[in-house]
């Protein structure tokens, strides 16, 4: 069997890694990954050999992940947050299914925090109650089909958290979701950012729906847009559970 | 300031937690929290004070965490998955907000693995696109908002994560959520089940939303249903992200 990892370091930083990830990490024989996500594991990389390409290589990356695997070398990719949201796990199994013997693999999905739990948590508990994932990137998602999640989102009063909220090919698709959600939500409703997670230069800030398209985000930030009952408390974005206080 | 730890033990045992997570619970003075997740992590809380209790009793063990605090002793309240999805830090905040000074505490909130990247990883892929996350539980929420999202999420056509999938008390809320989702997505969408992810015990079946009735499912089980593009290879569910491949 050849052997594939496909680990999750969460917001990045070996404290915020699980054993399993840093176990998996430590007896592979090649790590491949996003260089901005080896650069924050790099301390502890130790001598090992490291494959590192950049953003838009993902496809080239797996396949490189991949043929290593086949030269008998236990590889990890890694992946920042969880590599099941965003991440590399779905691009390494579909490669896998549609060119290779998937059953000669022994493939380990190791999971990790994902951005709506690390900055969550940052910002204290806007995720208490149902909530919907959605990126805004459109590189591998029509726009039209983005639009309609946000709708679904907005009519069913879920909590909404934003992945990939800007980059320069749109720099407006934050404002349009904006615009969507207030047909649904209050303009007050309570808006968390949070910009690079447990990571060097973490930034948040609380604001208001009415308001989000003041806030200045790039592809490190996540935006947190709270459900009807969310409320700000001296800094903190709490979403109740319904429990009675 | 009084000292609290929210902290994610993610799906349970020490390989799965966060170094961030361990280090926390091993500079704390007592550990509070649910038994059974106590149980989990009991081999390495060495000779700590720990004040456990059951199921139901979520409030009275965050007020008693809050006190312990307020007697200058570092309390760590220990929560399943992440604590800021359907866990403890939004009820620690809430409780602080309403009864407490919360400038006078300094709350830590450590994020976890929660179910829906455990029982994604070890699924597969499930989760690759955007994604909604629904509790069936109508001990805190109205069925007829349950159901509301369930609609919504359809709609959007969302891969979506089902916690608390069934209990005594609501034996049917997965079966009617089969029936709703088959008004928008098709009989053969694929489905995943997951039964004490990462725990003794562990167990995965993949099936269709048109079969789910048949899946017996319990309190520690997760469902994942997939969203138009997911399929079934050689026993991993892949949702793909829309890379060329």
């Amino acid at each position: 069997m050849f052997k594939i990892n496909v680990i999750g370091i969460g917001p990045g930083y070996k404290e915020n890694m699980t054993g399993q990830a840093i176990e998996a990490i430590n007896k592979s024989d090649v790590i491949v990954g996003y260089k901005t996500y080896i650069k924050l594991i790099e301390n502890f990389l130790g001598g090992k050999e490291v494959v590192e390409n950049g953003m838009k290589k993902e496809v080239d990356r797996c396949k490189r992940a991949i043929q290593i695997s086949m030269e008998n070398k236990e590889v990890s990719v890694v992946s920042s947050g969880d590599p099941g949201v965003y991440g590399m796990a779905g691009l390494i199994l579909e490669i896998l299914s549609k060119e290779h013997d998937i059953k000669q693999f022994d493939v380990r999905i190791i999971p990790g925090v994902t951005s709506s739990n690390a900055g969550g948590a940052i910002l204290g508990a806007p995720l208490m109650h149902d909530y919907v994932t959605i990126s805004l990137s459109d590189c591998l998602t029509e726009w039209n089909k983005i639009e309609k999640r946000i709708h679904c989102a907005g009519e069913g009063d879920f909590s909404v958290v934003i992945y990939n909220p800007k980059s320069k090919s749109r720099p407006d698709y934050l404002n349009k979701t904006q615009e969507i959600l207030l047909d649904y939500k209050r303009p007050d409703t309570v808006v968390g950012i949070v910009k690079n997670a447990f990571r060097e230069g973490q930034q948040t800030k609380i604001t208001t729906l009415e308001k989000l398209h003041e806030a200045e985000v790039d592809m490190f930030t996540t935006v947190f847009i709270g459900n009807d009952s969310t409320y700000e408390h001296e800094g903190y974005m709490i979403t109740p559970r319904g429990y009675s206080v």
